[in-house]
């Protein structure tokens, strides 16, 4: 699957249940995530899963744009994002995809806890998210350095790393070749958790410095 | 561990041995490496790593430059691929580092069988190590698309996958925040080898066009 092709899907979306003895219901210990995404992934309407993420209602008249709307990496992308209940952490090196940035918008809008680390000469690019996601009332935080913070991760409910090489550009989405792992394993999710507390902490407003 | 830092390491590099019942040795599966790297990693002198690595009798002069030789996120890296035995397939944006590079050499010497796909555009820089692995022999493809080939992932004896944020130059290595995993779980290794199995017959000279 050359363009916009997933591989190593492991594991359904919820854990499933499993009558135990006849008496008790007993949750099973659901397999770990484990994905890989490659891109190119084709321009595609996104519309209707913005629409079921919102919640009911949202979703009153489908969309009238001639954009295939069926599986592709994109939406798979998309589709692990909005699972987000709770929090999530983005670490992005380039943040201009208006369709990231919209899934963003409506996480913080339902209540998750957003926060996002950039790299400051990126930021500023022209069709950077950035500016509309602090206008939102979404946390971001900078680098002050000389080097790039290049990271490309997100984590889902602090449970779900969502890593690879992939820039969250529509120029990468659409035209270059990316991979984009979706792991749930804790020994690869921890280090990176702590990655991006250690950097958020680095990057508190309090110790810029303005030379 | 802000600069260098590795964390995750959840096996050792070798298989171990059990004896059974006493009368017979068997060899107890070992758990797949997982090992999540983050980077800047400091300047750092690797010439034991790369005399041990070139076999017996190479070792014979310690390095006199007054770089620290110890542990760090690319000695870490480097002793990954120069576990290689049999293949190293590469798939790199930008190759520009020249200790990474003589590492790749060093393997295509030791009878490794090492394929570079790369980059068409970013593969001219100056510093970049493609023509020198090209001289010495070793197969090099190219994309020849609008879009980059932006990979950054290494597959070693088709069993372990480095992959990552990180390009290999000395730019991203020193200065910048980066991360990579070294994965064995066949979920996320088999998907990158077909891909990059893709990429190599896509990318097969007799497929230029000469526009």
């Amino acid at each position: 699957m050359r363009r916009g092709g997933a591989a190593g899907e492991a594991a359904g979306a919820c854990g499933r249940r499993a009558r135990s003895g006849g008496r008790a219901w007993r949750w099973r210990r659901r397999r770990p995530v484990r994905e890989v995404l490659f891109f190119p992934s084709p321009p595609s309407c996104i519309e209707a899963l913005l629409a079921e993420a919102a919640g009911p209602g949202a979703a009153a008249r489908p969309c009238p744009c001639p954009l295939p709307r069926g599986d592709c990496s994109l939406s798979r992308l998309l589709r692990r994002l909005l699972s987000a209940r709770r929090s999530l952490e983005l670490c992005l090196f380039a943040f201009c995809s208006p369709q990231l940035g919209r899934a963003v918008q409506l996480l913080h809008r339902r209540g998750v806890r957003v926060r996002v680390v950039t790299d400051a000469q990126y930021m500023t690019l022209r069709g950077s998210q950035i500016g509309l996601l602090r206008h939102a009332g979404i946390q971001v935080r900078h680098d002050q350095e000389s080097g790039y913070m290049h990271h490309k991760f997100a984590i889902v409910d602090r449970r779900m790393l969502i890593t690879g090489s992939l820039n969250w550009t529509t120029q990468a989405i659409q035209n270059n070749r990316e991979n984009v792992l979706v792991v749930e394993d804790a020994e690869y999710v921890k280090p990176f958790l702590d990655e991006f507390e250690r950097i958020w902490e680095e990057y508190n407003p309090i110790n810029y410095r303005f030379f």
